[in-house]
């Protein structure tokens, strides 16, 4: 079984971490690995980051499934470019905001989010909307550290996030935390010793769901909604993306 | 007062529509044009699709702002790049899914949907949701006509979407009628003939909307979520929308 | 294009600073006018009060159709007897409420709306549901000043008004804040200083829409809900309203 | 104990009927009685209407607050005033539709609604969200019957909308039925027979739940909200509404 | 009429205290009484717990049958067993968090609740969605005194929950407060005087509404889900509960 | 890694489909058993049964945590007692409702669901709702075929419910379907053939998903609501249960 992660940003570091993180929870006989795109923004942390991440990851999804991948994490906790990539991965595809809030609401009640920046908790909320969890969620906060100072963060820096997710917990009264950002997938274990309930990061958490599903047999429907894209002429300097 | 339509898509022909629907509903003193980018697929169909027509739209913003537009519709039922959309333009954005869904909840108390393909319909669905119309919503159709071909219908074609429309009307009991693509915009005379309930189209709605919010002097809230997208590294076939 | 305000309360002075408020955002060869009925309650600050509104409310509109009104808003921020109006006006009608929650889920994520009385937030609450907007709503504040000490408010008076918005902004974390009375109207501006973030009123909200809705050329559907009211016996004080 | 059914309509057959239907389930050493207003239309079959039936409705609560009544039910299924009357009243108030999904609510999943005239059934869907049963509302009805016809409807008739609650249970899949007009109070045996499942009148139900309360001592809440209406100036024909 | 309260768990002195303060609100000829099973746990704070007193609330179901119960009411606000009960009783069945719920609804727009242990509160929640009252519930909230400790508590006791009570519906900004434990339901006078507030205590609740129930002469629908359950082999120490 | 699925009905035969159903999504290194209890009904298709089962279940998992085991699955579409199951195990614990509704909702927007009996149908859009896939459930069916009947269904029989899934999608419009018993886990490839989408069973969801977790290192939340269940007396034909 393959399983690739792909890192939407263009931050080689981020993706190596991306792969680090998942690889731990890789049942035996898989192989899982990260990539990132050719094109596109260093790290998403607005909309129109989003918005031009998703050119890139749809390249991946295109390769990876010329490489004869199984399953695709997008490993961005506002799950760019979800529906595009299903309707164009031969296997299933997951959020690592989806899976997150899928573990989180197995193992309690309600459960907190800590994002990065504020400016980010707009697009968590939309995703809990659509994903139907928002009974569950008790809260949406931000530690407001830009994701890609994660990655050099400290024993310090950690703690500091870790004391924030206790806080939250308390104030949102709430079982799990889940961690809104793959830059934060290497952060689980010190968090979890802080807050001493569950902590779910996407990152490990796609990459377990995946597995479930890959091992079922099952992989995006393909009646009507999610088919495969037309045949279409497509222009300019987005040329490369058209379907033939 | 100066209001652009941008048609995500890079047909002009379907440009050139829009813009005349739109002008029937510009008051006195108020330009509106229709502009489409220069990349991007030729139609928008799936979500592949849609996701590929952003960056072309945000392209489309970025000039709209040097030219001193005052606001923007985003003339795609699907809303493409909204809240990207919002991050960098000036002035206010409406989509015109958005629009037709507020202005038909304005005419009574629950209206259908008649889009152009089946698989379109969940991303109806989705908008639906998160503007807040689902208890609204009566009923979303399709009339299984690609958008291309909506240019070239004759009055045999556009009896049988009014024909549609007036079924789906009395299968969902239902108060009005919402057009869910910019390429029907012109036939909205004609369909209301046939239906007997007020019928509309997102590219007008979002023409006279518009004009409503710019008069009032309010712009996207730049508190937080839609603060101008923050300076970014943006490299490859998308570097051309680094933010400096 | 002739466009009518209904204050439904019978303060004239009040009615006038409306009709100044809408005029403002009329377009060219907009006549924008305002009234008050000539029974009922002098400010509305109760459900008692807005029950015994609606029926000065429902003469002014049959005196609207008389002269050939082409739109009506109520200016009340219970948007009373909406339904009913809707069912005896010729043109459109949109409450204050109504409008400004759709002009406010236009420009952010979430908004925050400063009412009068604490004892009105309920009522709000329930139109906040009604139209779909409660999942947009992030609180409703009031800033406990009698509807009729708002005309006499001199400048401190709108800054405690201004400084109350500021703070349910930070509380709430909203991007937009809509001001729940119709006799705040005149007071945008200034709170919009103090605020920094777009600041809706509903009487230039709903003469704005209602400008869109008839250059659309659509009014409330006649098809079941909002039929004309049937003819009916109407017997003691309430004759006059008999339909023949 | 004493409860007051108010029809708020002017027929006084149709009084009669809901004074007669109401005994029927009151307990020993209750008083139930059954009055109108003196203002307002004969039937209540629109918005309009409805509306309009207000003013009488709170004269009749003012009347019984003084003759000492316990608790008030209003006897029209759009639950007309329900909130202003509340803020009269000394005692409970319940609406027949709202009491009626309640008991409904308790004898199954889902339940399935038969109104009258079909322009009424988006009044019943607003009072279902407002109250909360939308999830078990499995389809709301109408037999077309208008409401001043159901006095002297035959066996003929009340067999007809027998049948139609039949094949309403039956396609929405539901455990009970409401009848949606207190007109048709007397009619719930000979359903009941025809359809096999509880069949639930909202004129009874509201009075056996007044009386529940009645015995709890509790009424509605003064804190805010629901507290008496404020002392305020009342002209025209409706100056007699003045509080003082 | 004859009902009868079940309290779930074993303690026959808190069986004593539910049958007590539900004859408070027994109408002439109403007999009310109060019964616990045979086994099970001796109180209900933990989801084990209350899943183990469901086989003992089945037992007396039965055995109020065979004793000609008109219907019962099940005295633990966690509502244990409820479907399974109404698919046994012959009479209706109401949960007591099912009946204040109900009730605190109709004396204001929102209310707030005061269960016994924090771990509760989970539950309360879960039902509270499930009825269909989330909009209307302003908070839940958790004393933090043991079900059995409640018996014995003295005047400072109780006085230390009205005062929780009272801070809970400041913070909630709410109408009403349901006390969430059968074990209070001899606290209502007291705390009401503390409060201000309507008190809903769901003994008195359930028993007020059952007479309701059942001089309407409905009780649960026998179409479907809850129709009596199947002949079916039941084995090992539960072999007593076999459908023959 | 050692996954125990529990049967909660006392059918030996169903317990060993059940397992070898399960065994064919284990990983490598990964043990799969499934028990039954000794005591409760033989199968569940009402509330009764499904109460009754729950004793025998709690016994399971108390067994299951002396064995060691790292994950439970309740495997019946009721998914009882899995709140009291989550306060007793060691490790996480799924329901096959639960599990299965978490992979129909990564493979499409909307799934329609299959059920054995027309009565179950209530409990499966009890847990609809309660897990927040209400948004994606297109719908809930029955093929009335009782559970114990599954077992020795021939060909045909497994065609019909084929088919019946079939005409549910087509009738939907959905995008997956889900088989509502764990008596049809057997039945996947077979109906995938037919269907031509996803044929979701929770039996292999549930073992999927539980290596995730498992492999992710988290298990049910000690924060409040899932911790231990407290010490307490329990008596009578139940006294085994009690906690010490």
């Amino acid at each position: 079984m393959h399983i690739r992660l792909i890192n939407p940003n263009t931050t080689t570091a981020m993706t190596q971490l991306i792969g680090r993180s998942a690889s731990r929870v890789a049942g035996e006989g898989v192989t899982v690995d990260a990539v990132n795109p050719s094109m596109g923004p260093a790290s998403i942390e607005s909309h129109y980051e989003e918005a031009l991440a998703v050119p890139g990851l749809l390249e991946q999804i295109a390769l990876g499934n010329a490489d004869g991948v199984d399953g695709f994490a997008i490993a961005c906790f506002g799950d760019p470019g979800l529906d595009a990539a299903r309707e164009l991965s031969d296997g299933p595809v997951l959020g690592i905001a989806e899976a997150a809030f899928h573990a989180a609401s197995m193992v309690g009640r309600r459960f907190s989010v800590m994002t990065t920046l504020s400016r980010t908790r707009g697009r968590a909320q939309e995703l809990m909307d659509r994903y139907g969890f928002a009974h569950q969620c008790a809260g949406i906060h931000a530690c407001d550290i830009p994701v890609l100072e994660l990655e050099t963060l400290g024993e310090d820096g950690i703690y500091a996030i870790a004391k924030a997710c206790r806080e939250a917990i308390e104030r949102d009264d709430s079982d799990a935390v889940v961690l809104g950002c793959a830059g934060m997938a290497d952060f689980c274990p010190q968090i979890s010793q802080v807050v001493g309930v569950p902590v779910i990061d996407g990152v490990v958490a796609a990459t377990g769901m995946l597995q479930g599903l890959i091992r079922m047999g099952v992989t995006t429907s393909r009646r009507g909604e999610y088919a495969a894209p037309p045949v279409k002429a497509m222009t300019g300097a987005l040329a490369q993306f058209e379907i033939r």
